[in-house]
């Protein structure tokens, strides 16, 4: 088997001493105005602003995560600077997490899977596609949706991040719906994920298939750290949308999008936009110090 | 409001007396040799191939619903396939359905949907990308991820497909869970979808918020159109997947992929590959034939 790259991902956590992912979230509203050079051109503002960014946090955090709805919002060109900006990332050193949210029947997963996080065969030949190495995935369809991404990760060494608990106000409208014997439905996708990724538990102890447990929900959290041991989690919420250092559990990798990429915005950083990238190392700094006792 | 899709789409099915959805799930392993012109590229032998199965069929069937991960498979330049054969099916006259099955927390969704069924704006000026008259999404993430397609939806008077009770083996594994109530978890989604779509009623009679309910499941689908008595159902599963005409509840529109597009591989068609939109033909008017007891 190829090296696993959730070795690689927590070996860069620890070796780093920072559990951050930065969410590659472009927005065109909040780009700074040097990243057009004078063209009205957003998909190659959104590189060019990627490129800076990565530049300035490849030595100081694990992984980034772009969120591929926000190019996808450019249709081809914009998915176009979503693979070059996977590509940039892991020259840098950078472990990329997918943000595509993905869930298909198997022959429909199977495609996504192979673009994603393998490979993609035509003529007798194989390439990659989009080489991420991890993807997040939706679970609502069920096992027979996710182990065409399993095999894949089996294959290549890469992984995935399932939806649990997702960080938004409204998750818990089905997320949380109780079921017969009383527990929330997310307690029961916990234990599938677990399950999932046994087979999966790489040098470092955890396993390929992560979780998604969005911090805003500290008290569920340690009850699914309970669930699944040896998964480590994607923990989106930090910031923006309100959770704090003290709501994290440990095993968890931290996403801050806005927080750290549009830091230039922020009085606290106030830098002027053409530093919008020492801005984002700055306060990608001071997210390393707050989350300083999360332990991976 | 803009004229209703949903409203176009029923009016296209009465007048053609077809429910038929053409799904547009182009594999290379089973494209025909002619659509490479000698060349080994594969987006434009799918684009080819499209452009031929959709001229064959635009007169008898009333919408297509090209499946995104078949050209997400090959990166931008998929992409690139998928817009243009949205365009070009539109050209056509048909209506589209992207079957996407996004879903993401509230400030990602309206991404997807700005790109898919909406408008993007970008210097003060509005396009759209890909276009879609709808769009199939998943409701795991809960109402907050719904709302900003609807949103969508009441501009632009554009419509969605919400994941209920999918056509895959495993879809019970989590939709089926028994609530506390003693419900499957699929009736509190059909309750809910019911509800968004209450406030998007077309002259048709049905709502511009639809369900996708597969086919493969005859009891739980009579059950739906219960709870859901407003609700255009998408079914997929007929034909390769198992489901039989039989099967299908009133007010279903009907998907066929390689039924339909790779009839030509069917002994039945007996074609050869060169007249493959031939064989797509005669397998769409087949399906016309065995739906024609299905009311819409």
């Amino acid at each position: 088997m190829a090296e696993l790259r959730i070795d690689e991902l927590v070996y860069r956590a620890r070796h780093l001493k920072n559990p951050t992912v930065v969410g590659l979230d472009p927005r065109v509203e909040l780009l700074p105005e040097c990243v057009f050079g004078g063209k009205k051109d957003v998909p190659r503002a959104i590189y060019e602003f990627n490129k800076a960014i990565i530049d300035a946090v490849a030595d100081i955090v694990p992984a980034v995560k772009p969120q591929i709805a926000m190019y996808e919002l450019y249709g081809s060109r914009g998915i176009e600077v979503f693979e070059r900006t996977a590509r940039y990332a892991k020259e840098r050193g950078l472990i990329v997490i997918g943000d595509i949210k993905r869930g298909d029947i198997a022959s429909t997963a199977e495609a996504y899977a192979q673009a994603h996080i393998g490979e993609v065969n035509a003529f007798g030949e194989s390439f990659t596609v989009f080489n991420e190495d991890f993807a997040t995935i939706n679970p609502y369809l069920g096992e027979d949706s996710i182990r065409p991404f399993l095999d894949v990760c089996k294959q290549r060494g890469t992984g995935v991040f399932v939806l649990v608990k997702t960080s938004n106000p409204g998750s818990g409208q089905l997320q949380d719906i109780h079921m017969a014997d009383g527990r929330p439905l997310y307690e029961r996708v916990a234990e599938l994920v677990n399950g999932w990724g046994k087979e999966f538990i790489g040098a470092q102890g955890y396993s390929s298939v992560g979780a998604v447990v969005g911090a805003t929900h500290p008290a569920q959290t340690k009850r699914l750290r309970e669930l699944m041991p040896q998964t480590l989690f994607l923990a989106p919420g930090y910031g923006a949308q309100g959770a704090k250092a003290e709501d994290i559990v440990s095993g968890s990798m931290v996403n801050s999008s806005r927080g750290i990429i549009f830091a230039y915005k922020n009085d606290r950083y106030l830098r002027s936009p053409d530093d919008f990238a020492k801005a984002a190392r700055l306060a990608a700094l001071d997210m390393r110090r707050d989350l300083k006792d999360i332990k991976i």
